[in-house]
C-alpha cells in the first residue's frame, strides 16, 4: 500500500486530518499528518515559511519515508511545492487539494484577491503577534458553508491564529517548475469551494492549470470537506493518489 | 423555524412554487409564495417594476412578517434586491437562485446576452400588450432540458406572458449595494442552468460574484429544477437559508 | 424508439462503444457504431478527413437510416458537423459529447492548445506513417483518470494510432453553421473531462457555446466515461437525444 503525508492549510493543524486519515488507514495505507511549524494553538507564531517547509521535510526524513504521496491543502500547497524542491527523490506524487500553486516568485498573498490581502494585513497589524484570526462569518459563509451551524461553530473552536509574514514571502519555485514533469501530479477540486472566490481568482482552473497536465479529481463540497464529508474526501484522495 | 418568502421569475406565478413550498413546510418552516404584480394569467400586464416591488413589499408587510429569508429566482433577483432596499429591517437573509443581481444602474435586459435582448424586443413589439411569451423551443432546450418532453409540455401550459417594459427599467440599487454587507447573502446555482448561456453571460460566477462573499450552494439541474426536482431544490434552499 | 449513430473519437474505433450501445439497445433504441475511415488497428492510415466523413455518410445511407440522432465524441465532432452538411435531411438531432465544434475554417488542431499541437506534430513526424500514438501518461492522467490503473492499462491496449493530417485539414463548415438552427442540438459535458485542459482551451462553454442554444447535459466523469461508466453515459445520451 501507499504512504500518504497530508499537509494542512492555514488556521489548521495536523490533528484536523484525523477523520480523513482514519479512512485512508482503513483502506490499508500509511498516513502521516504533521503539524506545520507556526501552526496549532501552541505553535511558535514567529515561524517563517522556511521553518514551515523544514518542519515537513524533517517529519518525512525523520520517519525515513519514501515513495510518498504528498498532499497539500490550501496554504499547504505552498509548503509541498517547496518540500518537493528539497527532497524530490522521496516523493512519488504531489496532490494539491484546493491548494495554492504560486507562480514562480510569488507569495501566497500575491495569489489572493485584493479584499483578502487588505483584510488579512489589517487583522495582522491589529493582532499582538502579527497573526490573522479568521473571522467567523468568513469561516461559516465561504469556508464551511456545507456544514450545519453547530458543526461550523464546533470546528471554528479548533482553529488557531495564522502567522501573516510567511504569506508575504516570495517563493522562487524555480526548481519546482523545472522538475515538475518528473513527479506525479494531481489536483482535487471541491466544486463549492469558495475560500477563493470563483472566477478570476478561483482555485480551478487557475491553480490546477499550472501543474502541467495534472490529473483532475473533483468532489462536491466546501473548502472544509475534510470536516463535513471526510469519507468522500478520502475516496477522492485515493483516486488522486493511485498510480 | 424560519419564514421563507419565495419570489418567482419571469413567466411564472407564485403557484408554481407549490411542490417546493410543500417540502419546506414539511421541514417545519413558514412559506409565502406571492405572485409578483404583472404576472400570472390574470395579471395586469401594464405593471411596472416598481409595481412588482410594491406587490412583494405589501405581501410581506401585510402579513406582518419579519426575520424573513427572501429568495428570488431569475428575474425575481431584481425584485428582491429592490425589496431589500425598501424594508431591510424585515429581512434576515437574501437568497438568489440563478437570479439577476444587476449592477447598479442596469436593467435586467442590460444583463442579458444580445440575442435575448433582440428576440424579446421583437416578441414584445409583435404582441398585443408589449409582453414576451417564451418560445417553447427555448423553454424545452435551455430552461427545462432535464424534464421529459411530457413534463416540459405540461409545465409550459402553466406559463404566462411577461411584461417587457419592466425588463428595460434601470435600477439604481445604490442602497442595495451600500447595505448588502449587513444582511445574510446566499447564491444557489444549478450546474446545468442554461437560461443564461454559460460563460461570459452566465449566472455564476458573474451574478454570484456581485454579492460580496455570498454563501454558494450548488445543485445539479436546469433553470426549472423547481419543477423537475423540487425535493432537492428545497433541501438546497434550506442549506442556503440556515444561519 | 429512436435511431442512434455514435461516432467515436481519435484513437478509438466503433467497437469501443459496445457497453454504451448495449444500454441504449436495452432501452429499446436502434444503435449503430461505425468505425470512421482511418481508424482501428486495421484502418488505412492514409485516409483524409473527407474519407472519414464519407465513411459515416455511407454507413448511414447504406443502412437506409433516417430521423437519426447523430452523436460525435471528441474528434468525432468534426465528423458529424460535416456529415450534417452532406445529409441534413436524415438527421433529427446532433449530440456533441465533449466534441470539437470547429469555428468555420478551422482544423481540429487550430482548436487544440499549443502544447498538443507541438506534441502531436512531433509524434507524427517520428512515426512511420504520419500517425499519432497517444502516450500512456496522457491517457492515464488526462483522458481516463477516473479508472483504476488496471482498466486504464487494459483499455489502452484497445487504442490505435491516429492519422495526423486530417487533424490539420481546414473545415469550411459554412453550411453547418448556416443551417444549424434547423436541427436539434445537444452538448454533453463530462465535468472532469480534461482531454482539453479546462479554461481558455476547454470543451465547455467554448465548444458548447458555438451550437446556438444547444441543450446542455452534464455528467461526472472523464473523457473516457464510455469505458468507466457506460451506464450513466447511456442515460445522459438519452436525456440529450430525446425530443
Amino acid at each position: 500500500m501507499a504512504t500518504y503525508v497530508l499537509v494542512h492549510g492555514s488556521w489548521h493543524d495536523g490533528s484536523m486530518w484525523e477523520p480523513v486519515a482514519a479512512e485512508l488507514r482503513n483502506a490499508g495505507h500509511e498516513v502521516f499528518t504533521p503539524t506545520v511549524a507556526g501552526h496549532g494553538k501552541d505553535g511558535d507564531k514567529s515561524a517563517t515559511h522556511a521553518d514551515a517547509v523544514a518542519s515537513i521535510v524533517d517529519a518525512i526524513v525523520g520517519a525515513g519515508l519514501s515513495e510518498i504521496i504528498l498532499l497539500g491543502h490550501s496554504y499547504g500547497g505552498t509548503v509541498i511545492a517547496r518540500v518537493y524542491e528539497e527532497i524530490p527523490a522521496r516523493i512519488r506524487r504531489l496532490i494539491f487539494w484546493n491548494a495554492f500553486v504560486p507562480e514562480a516568485g510569488n507569495s501566497l498573498m500575491d495569489e489572493a484577491p485584493p479584499h483578502y490581502r487588505d483584510l488579512f494585513a489589517h487583522l495582522a497589524e491589529t493582532s499582538p503577534d502579527r497573526t490573522v484570526s479568521l473571522p467567523f462569518s468568513i469561516w461559516r459563509e465561504n469556508f464551511i458553508q456545507d456544514a450545519t451551524l453547530e458543526l461550523a461553530e464546533s470546528t471554528f473552536d479548533l482553529l488557531s491564529s495564522e502567522p501573516f509574514d510567511p504569506m508575504l514571502e516570495k517563493l522562487p519555485l524555480d526548481r519546482f517548475y523545472a522538475t515538475l514533469s518528473q513527479v506525479g501530479r494531481s489536483f482535487i477540486n471541491g466544486t463549492e469551494d469558495t475560500a477563493l472566490p470563483p472566477g478570476e481568482w478561483g482555485w480551478h482552473p487557475r491553480m490546477s492549470g499550472r501543474l502541467m497536465g495534472a490529473r483532475l479529481v473533483q468532489l462536491p463540497g466546501s473548502h472544509e470537506v475534510m470536516l463535513t464529508n471526510p469519507v468522500l474526501l478520502a475516496q477522492k484522495i485515493l483516486e488522486a493518489g493511485r498510480d
